[in-house]
């Protein structure tokens, strides 16, 4: 198990999410801001089985659009190792 | 040292937390949204060392109520490990 | 790659986001709450290379105030080791 930790605008908040739960991936959405200006943006988790991974951050990347400011990115994404998970 | 993030639902919120500090965790909670219906849900960040890990995840259950929805899980919790921990 | 889980007091969020970002850092800020009084905190998310975490470790060290409280501590520092890390 992979915890996937993905930072993206704002702007991308629903059709990512989207994109993840209909590709059947379980979606933890945090506000939260980044960078000089403070920008908003959205702290998303994801729990994904190994073999998932790409398939997971695929649908992140198809589901950004591409930022106005060429500086910026689609999104930040730290993948984690998850010890033990569990649903109780 | 392990970290615990638990996503929990709204309601669970202030017995979950209470049974963790009356028990010696501490806790950091942060206001999430979670699933296809945006619904509410609390995500808690817990250090722990890994003897105790059991304990809180019992605490965490202990203190969840059963949901409605028989689809739906009291909290999903993902355990991580921790390199370095430091309180400065 | 690491990541740096930082939980500090919400008077010390602008510098020692400043003093990161000035530090070439990239942060995420997300607003937590903690504790038994459920004090307003802030919980920073730090990518960094491992030759760079003491640094970054020392930055926030530098910038957050000594807390009225002798029982509080200025800052709970989570590192965890990052398995992939991409911006897209």
């Amino acid at each position: 198990m992979k915890m996937i930790i993905a930072i993206i605008r704002d702007n991308d908040n629903d059709p990512v999410t989207q994109g993840l739960i209909s590709s059947g991936f379980r979606v933890t959405r945090i506000a939260s801001t980044g960078g000089f200006l403070r920008r908003g943006s959205t702290t998303l988790i994801i729990g994904v089985s190994e073999e998932k991974l790409d398939e997971a951050i695929q649908v992140i990347k198809t589901n950004t659009s591409t930022p106005e400011d060429a500086n910026m990115k689609r999104a930040t994404l730290f993948v984690l190792n998850v010890e033990h998970f569990a649903q109780i």
